[in-house]
């Protein structure tokens, strides 16, 4: 399963020193972002400057188990629940040295970057979903 | 019902314009920040500063029906759905002149600021929390 | 003077309880939004979304005289130094009720939205800003 | 010299697809914890949590040479210039592929975490910064 290690800076907290729930979601769409890259060999900023393209998050639910701090390094692993039509859905879990800090999920929609009318997933990158599927 | 009034900024949007939807968390944030000042008489900064108490969200989830731009004044009402022990449930409306943009539901917890021990709600907070849910 | 009142939030503040000094810069963006807005009487949106125009930063320098903490409202006024011909220079000051907390010089251009190919000032704009500085 | 990398995201981005201004000062930011923790050998979180020191940013400058857009890998490179009583001044430069994006001036000070009462710089951290300064 594709995961991401994310540092947790200054930036991120507040002022019991822990990261501040919104800072979350920042690091769950650059999970997004680094998934494509690497997962489905498609490089995010293409999507969005060559395809015109964006992946914009339709709906996300997250539980916070437990507080990460200032200097922990936080893993995500991203896994692919579901794909639809024009739309996915991806399980996210973060982890501080295999201790759970968070759970989401989220729904994401294929959508033109301008306008965000909702569009079919391109065929090879649903090739490459499926293919990430069956590995998992 | 209380609501908020959050002016979309240049801060807040993307490449398409539109609201990052992590900010709109802030934004929500804000809201319980208020919410607690304005709707239940007790300044959030005194809670943090002299109560050295937290709120930390315990989980959310959001739908975004419509994505909001620059320029668009964003209103965010804010219902109490549940008071339990040291935990209270809020669920947000958020549009723009009546218009729906998104709907999130968010459990709290009353903790200590450093450490984050759960706490029961102080009594004269849940008094107030009741009077609001009755006034509902 | 023009001026913006800003409500200090957890999501400014880090460990210390203090502002997180790149917020200030989202605060005077923001300030910079309303001021074209309020002051010149052109809707910051408008400029972006009709006449595809960006005010990008081109410099900035910051001095932070004293912290601000969570609660606190900062006033940012803005004081207009200087008109080229496609920059212009801002000076900000920021306080709490009084009471300096920072002070901020920036130059702005205007500039494409996409491409960023600085544009002379728009002459309706120009003449807003020379009134403004008249006045002040 | 110390330098970092930095990956560009939706995160940081705007309206034009470029980095907004204030999102560069959380990079910078991020960038002094690491030089911290890699080139002085102090964990940057270990200062906060156990010396319960903070290193606030009296004052800053920033020229942004050129727009960096999502997709982007940032280097910025740390130069110690000069080493104070309780304060020191670090230039940063930053780039994409060896072309400038910015350049900035920044002055930080040693305090208290809480109370921010500026501290003599810790000796083996000062001893650690004229290494890395003759070592430059």
């Amino acid at each position: 399963m594709f995961s991401m290690k994310y540092q947790i800076r200054f930036t991120h907290t507040d002022p019991a020193g822990q990261v501040f729930f919104p800072r979350y979601f920042e690091m769950l769409q650059a999970a997004v972002e680094e998934w494509f890259t690497c997962a489905l060999g498609r490089k995010y900023s293409d999507l969005v400057f060559e395809d015109r393209l964006g992946t914009p998050t339709a709906a996300i639910q997250c539980t916070f188990v437990k507080p990460s701090r200032l200097g922990d390094e936080l893993s995500i692993a991203v896994k692919l629940e579901h794909i639809g039509n024009s739309s996915f859905r991806l399980r996210f879990l973060g982890s501080v040295d295999g201790d759970p800090r968070l759970e989401a999920v989220s729904t994401l929609v294929f959508a033109t970057l301008v306008g965000g009318k909702p569009l079919p997933i391109p065929p090879e990158i649903r090739a490459r979903m499926e293919a990430y599927r069956k590995a998992d």
